[in-house]
């Protein structure tokens, strides 16, 4: 049947040292577009096929971070619904009051053990400069810079991953989709849900000494082309990059990851399966780490497992 | 929530007029993996991606067309409810046994007004040849010819494609993801329906003359790139090349035609876009539909809309 | 040893009815730098990725066609010995002066029996926007529209095609790298030669009724995502296309054929083999000429063997 | 001019350790084809677009290396004016008699003062599997595996590179296209030469002390799609990484290099800018040596400056 409930990773809220500087990254070098800066400062973007008002939200503050995750549903009444299933299994839930967003209805905020805050909400505006729909071209203005489709997911850092992915899979329908674990132990060290077809919609990276920290917010490209040419963009506009081009192991998705000036890692992936529930879930041990993130490489740097913010 | 009823297309049975030709086809020039021809001779087939056992059956006979579309459900106990919502909008329902085909659960067969027959199932073995599950690699052996991915949809012809449409919405879930309208009357012409984040996972064409046919079978590439390859290995091999490589207007895919040596079209594509149930509809007037159909060339030609199995 | 005396093909001038029309296309729509307008109106404009000051010129005229094909001649000096050798063959030879266009050094101007007018020159001013020589970056500014690296080629129509390939042969050092003919008689229907490891720096097309015409200008992108690209960007601005995205048999090339707003064809292609002097001629019977000139749809449509400018 | 004299490297011939174990790395893992293994066990390979009969030849041996690198000229009598030119800087030539490889005529061979051997040849047979010359496919069979077009060139270590550097430029024509200097002194840290419109047929990189070694031997592959794929392969088969997929700031090519079994290093690359004997020299400040060398990572690990055979 369609897809209902939880469509999406609908926004996320950053948090940026300097909006300026932010606003040249995340407009003119990766080419989002600006929507708008409303009143209290809060800058807002969105990808070239969204079709919603906005994605991104930036937020100047004194330090990085993710403020909150926000996971559009399908009908305001199914909010009412998680927020008991929620209540249920012992999760506290609180209201973010129409407005907050410009556009945005009512959310639903619930906290994970990890420390991490999301929220869930039924509306938003259309985009003035969405999609177009009748008779409708492949776009209205080409796309710019770093040719970015959609937001499409966070992998955060936390100590109960466990705990953080079972709110979502009993909450909130999500399947798990991968996963690493330790062999003796069956215990995750990281666990990829899924609300949709997409290969993930959150990660939940394990860490034992760090909690409430966002590892990287997601971007969707087209095709490998525009993995590349996102290189030749970081490298031109001296950005300071993490990783890639490379792919993952996990999800196979062909990925780039650099900074914002802030600090806070981005990427920017390509591909990736399709996923369906009647697939089976795709495990790899913890020994197989390196080319579970790096299938390229096989291993991974200590940047890319010590730097969060 | 995760994605529960009409998974997706999950087999298609196609008539080929010469089973030796036919397997030339599909499993030289176009790399699908043949799994096995069964005692009563029909042949099984699958992409390189799939898990399931086979997703093209062929069948020789003494016409080319299309016996069946069957789509996978999640899960067994779903059939009742869906048969019970069919047979509640007056749709008969017959049952294929189990074993009809190799590892196939037992399906509900249905009939929609334009002839053609569509069957929901909710098991069939896992192939033996699928995409790994602990500490996977990208695939076991490297796709082959024109690295198909998955089985992906077909277009069917036919004269009441509304009240074809209509069972597919009303007792499946399906969601009206685009169509092409006659503007004055609203009476579509062609309608393309999903239940996945995919933008079609079926497609009607109207046509006033011919009922039960089918348009084409359409099979997943990974990038416009391996468009380009196909284009190559059609023609290469000789095999008969209908229109491409192009884009679709509708889905936006990336696309390229051609007909297996029974006359049976065959799309291969590439990309699109991603739906979601909050997505608006998508709407063409028939006076853009050379646009629609083809993008580039914006008009559409003859044997495109005449030619049909 | 390196490569000596013609270079490749330096600059042409083409004819335009409407010149803001034309700036629109070649400017906005294909995305050349546009490097100036003179005082007599012409326009000049070049890729992002060459070093001469311009390689296109647009002079708006009564009727579309080619003005003149300018070929770079590495040393003055060879201007001369070029000149004679013209003259030993019985070409008649003209000087144009210095400073008929901008920053371009003494040409040398001659005429094939197809009427096509063409120039040697060895000297032009570096464009302070060409490719960076220091520490240099990729690019400076990010390639726009269709990311043109560089004009090309031109493809000519005319009677006397094997007259005219042997002044390029004879007097020039050209070679001919692929032909098709008339099995019977040998007679050669398309000649394509080149003076570097390009598969074609000009190309002579045989036609028994037109003289002294362009088929096509031609500008080299990097890839066939590019080639996808450009048919995007045609479509969205309305651009009229002839043909593509395709290949081409002879060459190997990857392209796709449309107009400008005069009506002269432009080229945009990617890819097609290197070519060393040591390598076979290459040569089609004129039965297959349909799979020489389309590789994919193995047939020319008529507007393509029928409109020239 | 058409290209004379030197026109390209034409084979290398390699040292490995265990020729079963490189067989299945140069045959099965990239793809080229293993034209034959001669009697004194040397083994014979070409990539799918290349006329020539080889252009890879491996002898079995007690330590990796480079034996050869030969170039291909246009004729037979360049050889003794090649030969001439040679003895005349005081460079000492000898003679490779004709069958000393299957189908290749005689040979002039010299040494650099960076201890490195190179032939001259002008003679080696057609192969019986090239591109096709009348009515040509794209190919004759699909490409395999790494889908290698041809061997393009080698990169060289060694303490003298001036000097080795002035002998193509002296005595075979060849040109320096980009180098990297040390400001202060203006001396080279590495000097990449051509003889053709190819960014590089030959590279020399300096080290205080190892002389007479092999970096890479570089492999040609049509796009960045095939980078992708490259490194695709080479995570499935366990083939030992170096780094990529990245690209060059030098030539711009977009490449992946990894090890043969025998820890020889080999390239695969993509693009490049096209080169002309007009344009600039393009130089780099040692300072800028990592971004000169990995566009992206902007930094050289150390392997790749201390690992050569």
């Amino acid at each position: 049947m369609a897809q209902r409930g939880v469509l999406r990773p609908g926004f996320v809220q950053i948090c940026v040292l300097d909006m300026e500087k932010a606003i040249t990254h995340y407009r003119d070098h990766m080419g989002l577009e600006l929507v708008g800066i409303e009143a209290d400062g809060r800058a807002y973007f969105k990808g070239y096929d969204e079709f919603d008002r906005h994605s991104i939200v930036l937020r100047e503050a004194d330090a990085p971070g993710m403020d909150v995750l926000a996971f559009k549903v399908y009908a305001d009444e199914e909010l009412d619904s998680f927020e008991k299933r929620l209540n249920d299994m012992g999760v506290t839930t609180t209201a973010v009051a129409v407005g907050e967003q410009p556009s945005v209805g009512r959310r639903v905020r619930f906290e994970t053990p990890t420390g991490h805050v999301f929220d869930l909400y039924a509306e938003m505006a259309l985009s003035e400069n969405g999609p177009m729909v009748t008779n409708p071209d492949l776009w209205r203005e080409e796309p710019k810079a770093m040719r970015i489709q959609r937001f499409d997911h966070c992998a955060l850092v936390g100590i109960n991953i466990v705990g953080a992915a079972n709110i979502f899979t009993e909450a909130l329908d999500f399947t798990i989709v991968e996963r690493a674990i330790i062999p003796d132990s069956g215990e995750p060290v990281a666990i990829f849900l899924t609300c949709s077809n997409k290969a993930h919609d959150i990660a939940f990276l394990g860490n034992p000494d760090n909690d409430g920290k966002l590892h990287h917010v997601s971007f969707n490209l087209e095709s490998w082309t525009d993995i590349g040419h996102a290189a030749d963009l970081i490298s031109r506009y001296n950005i300071s990059l993490d990783i890639g081009p490379t792919r993952h192991g996990i999800t196979q998705g062909q990925t780039i990851y650099f900074f914002d000036p802030s600090g806070n890692r981005n990427e920017t992936f390509a591909g990736g399966y399709s996923h369906y529930p009647d697939n089976p879930v795709r495990e790899w041990t913890v020994d197989q780490m390196g080319k579970a993130i790096f299938y390229y490489e096989k291993e991974v740097h200590g940047r890319f497992v010590e730097v969060f913010t």
